[in-house]
């Protein structure tokens, strides 16, 4: 009976922390999102000599404030939840905790400065927001469409990887290593910029020979680059079909497939909603 | 009774101005697409500097005659619509207001000379022409299919962002300030560059391990590619079939989603028809 | 009754140069293609410098020999065809003939030369030959499907060429004349290099803000180029339940909409094929 | 009779060879996989001047013994299959062989040293064990789905070879010798370069119409990249629809096209599912 109060207050901590339907709720969300974009734009600027130069110990100073309320909020996380324990593991957990770890590291060890980098992993955390907002039908939505591609694309890339390996070996053959092709990595390196139609022009072909292989591999690449897209198009289409088809098996005879309109089962007759 | 042949004269005016199915409505559109052009053509080649030093004055009387222009057909059309002010703040109006702007701050400020420019904001106009056009069903579908996708590419453009803030700090790290990569929102642009496959090729890594993270970046790229196709193939699929769909409520029970081919209301019974 | 022997030839030559049933139009047909494509090897190789050096002579002698035969092959297609004037003025036809104009003109003007290049509109032959094939099926229902996008298509590009004309001029605005955005026509063809993701790197933003805007310009250009493919597939779609649903108004209450396999109307119970 | 434990014996190694559902299966077919990813490895930093220096003589023996545990699996797998010359003559067991060749060659040969990289090849073979694997369906899948393809994707291949002779002829034209379009295959090159949108920028135009007819290559390979995906992406949705559509023909009349949840053949009447 004395702890209730005590509960009250861990409950009333939950719905600001993890949920977003109270103002309090809302104004924390807005104010973590600033938190994180403030922080991310400070690591970007730290990195830049001149500015880096100029206000290198302001960004030290901010960067200790945001180490610290980014401690104080994964506390506070962990204390209002009923099972930290499976929060800490959860994939959002893990993403709160390494974006906390290189700030502390930096502290410890000198040699961890380039760590730093590794704070850009708070942008992770801007999904979390997004998880509680009108955006999470659509993400679900997404990611179950996606989830169905995951191993045709996997074979693509396979295919796609298996291909760059070996035209990558013949341009290596037909290039020689004084026009840039100096070895088979090099070479796979090249046709994977070039299949992927990105063509940076650090390696170039200089043989009449090794132009003609490129442009067969620049025209493969334009035609398979249409598999992928089909592939999730097509999930996409299936998963809408899906969501949609949801709540349809009969309650009577459980047969599914009705129409999305349908009231009554067409197979037995009987209401669909009962 | 009296001013009836001053609305007569306002309504024909307005449908010249706006509307194209009179001849003289068409001959009005057919000017406007021309003095557009023209005018932007202007502009383009004033930028030229040996076609400046040659034809500057006359490129200057030429934009004084189309500011001009623009400025009576802008009077007339406040003239000849009933809700002046509707219009004024449509998203049309405010187009012809900014495409008339800059070439008056350019008279009163001499600094101002650079927001000529802007003019380039008049081709914009020409979607005002198409409106009117046999286009106006064209332009109506793909918006309506584009703004259910509006959510679902945000979501996949932050997605995006994150990744390419993330790989470019890995970057930043890999192949450190002398390889080009000089610091972190130099390591984004790269990392945009190489995700979209523009691939200029200003910056491109040097080291094997840098080549090795670019090389995933790009397959990224080019997997991911695939999704905003997919959706918005999914949301023109949806667009069409909606489109076919509209005149379907039940007149008897006004409810919808009929077959396209019904004849009668699946759920009252009742004729579609009547 | 005098001129049925010189019909039967008349029909026997059209038999073989327009069709491809018969052992000779098939022979007539591959004799064509290659001869297609070998005088386009000639056009390609004759511009190399140094096997031009060698070879000229030979080239020259060749083309004279390609020029007879493609003369001869017109003269007899005017004469086995039945309506030759409809030929001269088909699209297949002005093909036929600008593909022998350039050979005419490099005999009576020496200027012409240059003119030559465009022998390789020869090529464009080629596709008479793959419509007497088996692809003439495919190729019809690729046309009419994308015969449905043209108007949707060009609608898209309208909306691209404006946003690079504007990012375009926001560039030279940003990067100024020394950074190689040298003039707006300039900066609207870097945009147009960027937007489609080809990114040559012969213009590249220098300054921070022209790599912010460039950045902007990828990313638009990355979820826009969805729409097209979006379009098309759509249309590819749409055409392709066209093609089977063509033979489907009911003969009696001439209504359509029917199931492609449906055996009897579901509007009014009467027989679909009689 | 005496021969049946030796049946037994070529029956088990069958299963290990070919199979993988049995632990032995399983265990030989990851051996296989690590077997050939490392020879790729090995080859691939074998082409490495500097490790090459390093490790050539290791690199060598490595290469051996994987040359004579390939030879060794090739014989198994003959030994163990019941029809051996179908299996040598079958697309896998081409590609098989074609990994073992240039080990052998540079044996015998010294001048053959380069073939070493169509080891590279081997890689091929990862697909047998994928074939082995879950990843069946979905293979079969895309593979059927791709076939329906083929002939639609050639015709858009020769289109856009079509297109690519001719606008590189205009480039050598407009854009001379001087600026890199040093001969009609050159220019070829580079429009294959540019409509892929790859974009290398080892020769890009020069000249304000250069430019300009780029721009034009540039839009045309935009819109155009669209064609492919549309086709794969429909006929993926074929591909989808006829594997549901499998067992559908009706017992007792054997017509094709039911609906997926139809119970009763809609040409005689009777039940579907006896």
């Amino acid at each position: 009976m004395a702890s209730e109060p005590h509960q009250d207050w861990r409950f009333k901590l939950h719905e600001i922390i993890y949920e977003s339907n109270t103002p309090a709720g809302k104004a924390f969300d807005v104010g973590l999102l600033i938190a994180i974009f403030t922080s991310i734009i400070v690591v970007m600027l730290d990195s830049v000599v001149s500015i880096h130069q100029k206000y290198g110990d302001l960004f030290k100073t901010l960067e200790l404030i945001y180490s610290v309320l980014f401690t104080i909020e994964y506390i506070l996380r962990l204390i209002s939840i009923r099972k930290p324990v499976k929060y800490v593991f959860s994939l959002l957990g893990i993403i709160d905790l390494i974006a906390l770890i290189p700030s502390y590291l930096s502290i410890f060890f000198i040699g961890a400065q380039s760590l730093l980098v590794f704070r850009a992993l708070r942008l992770l955390r801007v999904f979390r927001i997004f998880k509680l907002g009108h955006f999470l039908t659509e993400i679900n939505f997404l990611t179950q469409a996606l989830k169905g591609s995951v191993r045709k694309i996997s074979i693509f890339l396979l295919t796609v990887l298996t291909i760059t390996v070996i035209l990558g070996s013949i341009m290596y053959l037909v290039e020689k290593r004084e026009n840039g092709f100096s070895n088979i990595p090099e070479s796979i390196y090249w046709a994977i910029v070039t299949i992927t139609t990105v063509g940076y022009g650090d390696i170039s072909p200089v043989t009449p020979i090794g132009k003609f292989v490129a442009s067969v591999v620049m025209l493969i690449g334009y035609a398979i680059i249409a598999v992928p897209t089909g592939i999730i198009t097509h999930d996409i289409a299936l998963a809408s079909r899906q969501k949609k088809e949801l709540p349809e098996s009969c309650p009577s005879c459980s047969r599914e497939g009705h129409d999305t309109d349908a009231l009554f089962c067409k197979y037995c007759g009987s209401s669909l909603y009962r």
